[in-house]
């Protein structure tokens, strides 16, 4: 088998990519530059492909359009927000980029067809998140069978891309137990939305992480803002 | 109800337009610019989006990693290929660009959501039609439920957005025969996929634009290579 890899460069999506280089022979990587505020995600990104010695690509996206604290300067990326760190978060924020992993996926099926690969790699998880819908168990379902219908190999060979989404139903000190195993070098890794060095340890990303690693008993190997 | 149509500049999508103009108060159109080779019809879309009264926008995406006849200059675009006119093309030809509607309708969908409509409108059909699988019904329905179960809107509010694609089962002349009902100026529309002027006569495109004019019995205003 061979998988097509979603590597934003976080926790989540960098311990995907270690798990897919254990599970299946051959992985290639794909990342996005879509105007994210923290584009820095995508140098660790390269650095941590390099690292799994995984083929990387990076693709620009236009989200000129779509509007979000994440990909604009003008609207301020929400810090100490209140987080429920067993469901996700309280509202959906401004972080949040309708419909971005359906764009990403819809580009990673394409990619997948053209790359003979029959899976698709995902770093989603639905437990200790911003809530945002994109990332629910429910939705990759939706998206698998749509990208499926849409597929030339699909239709004529009856050839299937699977999505997986190994830690969807994970907690992120969970997802780093797993990652700490297959030796995924979280100190490339990069989760703050400020896209600041060192990061600002206050939006829900830094909160999230921080809070993952201090239920391991771990030291974060990143450096924050003091 | 305010509606987001796709409009591609051809006949299907034009007359979609001007469908969606009577059957919607507020409608908006949206063109994509993917690195098409009959990037001509843009312009047609421009023209067509002004007599509607429209507004009209253009997003520019990035296809380069997704290879087709219809984006890349290395691939000749087929010419005189045999044609199933009652069920589509007999083959899938180097023209489908894979997962197109995919990515279309997924930047379609965050837009829509952006913009307060609760429609999104496309000409797609599957009787003469190249075989392309992202234009099938099943495959409309399929993305609908993904892109809403990615929806902010839908999540909180159960707002859903639907897809409208009211030529999907029709034949190409029954199309020609709504739309001049409808006022489309169809001399305005662009099908080839040469891309250049005068149109080929001879891509699917083409033929399937020929043909229906000549099934309805009324002169395609368009001028076509002798």
């Amino acid at each position: 088998m061979k998988a097509l890899c979603l590597l934003s460069g976080g926790i989540d999506s960098s311990t995907a990519l270690f798990w897919a280089k254990k599970k299946f022979g051959h992985v290639m990587a794909l990342s996005f530059d879509y105007g994210q505020r923290h584009s820095i995600e995508l140098k660790c990104a390269g650095k941590i492909a390099g690292i799994a010695g995984t083929e990387h690509r990076i693709l620009k996206l236009n989200f000129s359009m779509i509007k979000s604290s994440l990909t604009s300067r003008k609207i301020s990326v929400p810090v100490n927000r209140p987080l429920d760190f067993r469901g996700g978060s309280l509202e959906i924020p401004s972080t949040w980029v309708p419909q971005r992993n359906t764009i990403f996926l819809a580009y990673a099926f394409a990619i997948a067809e053209l790359e003979n690969c029959n899976a698709v790699v995902a770093g989603m998880n639905v437990v200790d998140y911003s809530g945002y819908p994109d990332c629910r168990p429910e939705f990759l379902k939706a998206f698998e069978r749509a990208g499926n219908l849409a597929s030339k190999r699909f239709v004529k060979e009856k050839k299937r891309i699977k999505i997986f989404a190994p830690f969807v139903k994970l907690k992120k000190s969970e997802i780093i137990k797993v990652g700490l195993a297959l030796g995924t070098p979280y100190k490339y890794t990069w989760s703050c939305y400020s896209g600041k060095i060192p990061a600002c340890g206050r939006c829900d990303s830094c909160k999230f992480r921080l809070s993952a690693f201090r239920e391991m008993g771990v030291k974060d190997p990143l450096t924050y803002r003091k």
